[in-house]
């Protein structure tokens, strides 16, 4: 019998249809379930296709050629270590594991370095693009063993989304949790870009008063410029959308919105690493606060909440929203690659941010035109400290601070909440300002506590009797 | 020989002064440190007290009368564990360990667990105040079992803080880890005060062009009316403080602020538990934003930053800023307690948040006369869902909003990072929203992710094909 050249563990929808994408390329491909039904469910709707089912483990491991090669697409957590416990007696040396689940980095550093000790590589990989990207081309997002990259490489890449340049969209992202740590980033950043087109709406509706066949044209213009993005074409996709009775079906959506974790733990991360991610963090706590729907309805009962009139221009505060839109955007890019810039160093995975950006450009839920600006930054400049300074954003965020400060003030005097609009500029003011009242804080804690400080005229550590 | 009362473990300056503490109130005490340095030097700073050095752990367990009360105060972290191990040979079923260190409430539920298997009951309490606060009486927050709790609650109350109506400033917070977790809560909120005191100086400075005697004068001012607390009464003595030339020292202080850590514990908490918490977490930020002043500088250099000019009174404007302080630390007093309320039911601590306000009206860095008003509101109703929700604050906030909007808007307009004040008008208004944009997050998630969705008009859960 023929060996086949990958297998896939887990027949749900992600892996059934990572299957059908990597048979599609002409790779040959073994697909196992723990219940036979899905197997026998997936060969049913599998006609014409050449997908090779298998029924025990053995028969699974036994049907791939060596080194094997394993996708496991099951749920993240104690699934993943089962699976691999099962696995592992039937694996040989130089066998690669490869999980494509929305696992904690932290999970797969822990497997990486439990599998090495006993000569089996382990591959995690973020997978993104929902179950449309992993059926016609996901970005993907692969980290582990580089050697064990280096031999399933030709079936990554040829599964992969292709941007316009035809570049695919993997690359060999670092060692251990590099690759899903990358993920993470990757989600906490399509929360704040989906907070940032939310409160977007909220200004159209609630302070313009515009109509949704309006709301939806906007963003239907927008995508053709800076905006750009698949986010952005959704969303007009969305409000063009009529419920039953003929109204905007996004009007009888609860406002509650859900949350799978990964944008928590990537504003954890930052706490734990020490950088400002205030746009994703406002992000995710804004999905905490919308999810308090019946505490918010009491609140609003109770509560005489002021809100101001608008009095400007209709269309000129329109515009301003797409501004502040795109540099709200650029300075949440700007904290999330500063994010990663500093998990390189601490962790030693050497990541190339520009490469991030290229994949991102096609398959995952927030490509975008605007990531080939973020690549050309990386080749500009390799070692660039913060988006923010390369030519081409400091254009952008130079031109148009005055909307986005005109949108949050207007915003915050109309009673419209923006967490993630005024993060942004809070954000941008405190990162260019040479000085901070930070010297007021350390004087404080200098004052109650002996903490010490230093002075900003000379070297050396300070204790003062303030009183 | 009589046996003590009390043990202190741990000579550093905290330790040496709650034990000093300790025998003003009229208890006996012994006390250890691993080097004999220690203990000889603070036996000759400690003429005519009534203090029993020992020399030996075996001499310092034997000193002390059973059940032994122990109170170590070492270095948070492997210094806790190691004084644990090394006491455990020597100690008798019953005893009781009291961490008094800056822990980790999740360490404390671990070693409490321990060490209860043992028959050892294990106290861990925050205390706060800094080093006055343990010497002359700081605020206590201790957790474990009851019953030990009960056999130290006479020595705790006479070194406690006392409240202006005589009641001390400790009471029994909950099981296993809730003293550590209330006394990090504590110090979270710790940081946002500082950070809107920060924010406040700041448009004083470079809004308002206010000298550094007008600053300090404001804030005297300030201190003598609803904002009369610790933090104020102490930043309007840094105001006054001039360095040897003359000028004010504050200026002279680097503007990086440092942290320890319990601040971030608390964010990354309320990531976990799913609460808002936004105020303190950009305070936290804030604070790594400012220890990045070497890029800063460089960013200022590099980015040009728009700041408009003020144009309103300048009166009004700093009775707005008061007015503005006052809402916002009521904002974030609101998320905090909401976190304890969360956590309470979360862990099964049965928390007492009345209570908790009462002990930090002295001894700790956050004793304010508001808190007397956070008592009051528990008073009136003990299970209350939020603060905002309380007639007093309810009339503040309602009241000083429009002031909170004029500040913060303004700010965002002149160019001054607002990060807290932002957060907070932002969260009154997400907390007083019916409806949120969160509906479109929804119909997001469901279009590209099928997650499903909510209605507002009937239940049931739903997908839509939303192309």
């Amino acid at each position: 019998m023929n060996k086949q050249q990958i297998g896939v563990i887990g027949l749900a929808v992600m892996g059934k249809n990572l299957a059908w994408n990597i048979e599609s390329r002409g790779n040959s491909v073994s697909v196992y379930n723990r219940s036979s039904d899905k197997t026998d469910l997936m060969m049913k709707e599998s006609d014409g296709k050449n997908i090779h089912p298998t029924y025990t483990l053995e028969e699974f491991v036994n049907s791939l050629e060596s080194p094997r090669k394993i996708m496991m697409m099951v749920k993240a957590g104690e699934a993943t270590d089962a699976t691999i416990e099962s696995l592992l007696p039937l694996l040989d040396e130089g066998d690669i594991l490869i999980d494509g689940g929305n696992t904690n980095y932290n999970d797969t550093i822990r497997r990486n370095v439990y599998l090495s000790e006993k000569g089996i590589n382990f591959i995690g990989t973020g997978v993104s693009g929902g179950e449309e990207g992993a059926l016609h081309g996901p970005s993907i997002m692969p980290g582990g063993q580089k050697e064990a990259y280096e031999l399933v490489r030709p079936i990554l890449e040829s599964i992969a989304a292709k941007a316009k340049d035809g570049k695919p969209c993997v690359a060999y992202i670092g060692p251990d949790g590099a690759g899903h740590y990358v993920k993470m980033v990757h989600n906490g950043i399509e929360y704040a870009d989906m907070q940032l087109i939310a409160e977007s709406y909220d200004l159209m509706k609630n302070v313009l008063h515009m109509s949704h066949q309006e709301i939806a044209d906007t963003f239907k213009t927008w995508n053709e410029g800076e905006l750009d993005s698949y986010l952005i074409e959704i969303t007009a996709d969305i409000f063009n959308k009529l419920d039953e009775d003929g109204t905007p079906l996004v009007e009888k959506v609860l406002d509650k919105a859900g949350q799978k974790g990964t944008g928590k733990w990537t504003s954890i991360n930052a706490l734990d690493l020490g950088v400002p991610l205030t746009i994703i963090t406002e992000s995710v706590f804004a999905r905490t606060i919308s999810s308090q729907k019946d505490e918010r309805v009491i609140a609003h009962e109770a509560i005489r909440n002021e809100k101001n009139n608008f009095e400007g221009n209709k269309e000129e505060f329109l515009e301003a929203i797409r501004e502040a839109l795109y540099m709200s955007k650029i300075c949440c890019y700007a904290q999330g690659f500063a994010q990663m810039k500093e998990a390189s160093t601490s962790y030693n995975w050497n990541l190339q941010l520009g490469d991030l950006a290229m994949i991102w450009r096609e398959g995952c839920i927030i490509r975008a035109q605007f990531l080939q600006k973020i690549k050309d930054a990386y080749d500009l400049d390799n070692n660039l400290q913060n988006l923010l300074l390369d030519p081409y954003f400091k254009g952008i965020v130079e031109k148009y601070q005055q909307s986005l400060r005109k949108v949050a003030s207007t915003a915050i005097m109309t009673g419209t909440p923006v967490p993630t609009f005024a993060s942004a500029i809070n954000y941008f003011d405190s990162y260019t300002a040479k000085d901070l009242p930070a010297n007021l804080i350390q004087a404080q804690r200098d004052y109650f506590g002996a903490h010490t400080y230093e002075r900003k005229d000379r070297a050396g550590t300070f204790h003062t009797d303030w009183k």
